[in-house]
């Protein structure tokens, strides 16, 4: 992993028709953002979830591409006709597609030289001068080519795939949070956090997420900061004014 | 609910940070493009996650607005400071923003006139001229204006107002789908799968996805179309190879 930077950013691009059509539930955002602030100091910026339509996908790529320090892709790189992210990224940026030496040679040695049929072979195309991401479950690699680093859809093989990534990126400052869980509605409070929003404008985002639990209502306010300094400030702040409101503080 | 169309789309517009740091797993995604498929035939073609910031609400509304016969928001829509949709949503269409009468007197008898405190009355702010979207479990109610649907981010209160968006649609036409599991890995069948897709290129959509169950590796091909009777034929080609293959198919 390269030296610290001030801001580095990130956006997702989910490719898939299943996501979109509600037919199967993303668990790829959740994961790849809290991985990448806790891991990196990456703060992920947008998400966008696109179908597996070639036009789309190169659009998407560019724009974001130019937008963030770096793009995650995932999904449609897998052996079937619908698998069409590594020639679209290809295009995007006008570079060569095609089978990837050493990305063959390991599809190759992984399936033994007679199994290794045509489909598995369209896993080692791509763009040609992309830096691999190595594969330790099933290894067919995800590749990074310019800024844009792409890896599979199924989750538990692109959890596995993650730390690979981590070479290839330039390290951020992590956002640091702390959550405050109480039982009362957001009206009670909201004027006052809005105000001690105002303070901290620049250093603490206060955030402010009605809950349901055990048959009640309550709001978890949660404080993101790349100061933990500041944050505890704010906590302190927010923490006096809910006692002295009596609110009652659940604890975790 | 109004006429038929022949295609009628639509985006979705996540509008939260507690989604983007990966805090909160999303659940609106699912729930709105699987509700305004089987209600409304009205299929979701892009989603977006964006933070709350004024801006990018504005600038991804306009898009989006462009570009989709409509647009559905979550989050953002509550009393407290963060909560900034409505009035990014009023600037995006350069229309009033304020007090919406209805919406006022709704809120004003829901918590009676003493209760009524500056929080709660932020949640009557708006853009003036909207439509109510009317909300049977906490009474505020979201809005539509132009082809914008506003709701808020608490999945059991989104779901609960979901059916009072339905007046203001026009049906499109329902995509159907057909879902074949099977025990084998994606490689053995892309080949074939790739050539029947090419077949049916215009009416019928195939997609793969691995999963894992019972231990074992297997495939889900879904196949989606707005024609029942040309899914029946996709289904029954690739059924046929299927069992020629010898493959074993999961029976749920």
């Amino acid at each position: 992993m390269k030296k610290k930077n001030k801001k580095v950013n990130a956006a997702i691009l989910i490719i898939g028709n299943e996501i979109l059509s509600g037919r199967t539930q993303d668990k790829n955002i959740a994961f790849i953002s809290n991985w990448l602030n806790s891991n990196c100091g990456i703060n992920v910026e947008e998400v966008r979830i696109i179908p597996d339509v070639e036009k789309k996908i190169v659009e998407n790529t560019k724009t974001l591409s130019k937008k963030f320090s770096y793009v995650f892709t995932t999904g449609g790189i897998g052996p079937t006709h619908d698998d069409i992210t590594a020639q679209s990224i290809a295009k995007a940026f006008k570079t060569k597609y095609g089978f990837h030496p050493e990305a063959y040679k390991i599809l190759e040695n992984y399936y033994g030289k007679k199994k290794f049929n045509d489909g598995r072979k369209k896993m080692a195309k791509m763009p040609i001068k992309a830096k691999l991401i190595y594969n330790p479950s099933s290894a067919a690699p995800g590749f990074m080519i310019k800024n844009v680093l792409s890896l599979p859809g199924v989750p538990s093989i692109l959890n596995s795939m993650i730390e690979n990534c981590k070479r290839y990126l330039v390290k951020g400052l992590k956002v640091h949070s702390k959550t405050l869980n109480i039982f009362t509605v957001e009206s009670n409070i909201s004027q006052k956090l809005g105000m001690i929003q105002k303070k901290f404008k620049k250093s603490v985002d206060i955030g402010s997420y009605p809950f349901f639990r055990l048959g009640k209502i309550g709001v978890s306010i949660v404080l993101r900061s790349t100061s933990k300094s500041k944050i505890k400030k704010v906590y302190l702040e927010i923490f006096n004014f809910i006692r002295l409101k009596k609110i009652k503080i659940l604890k975790i």
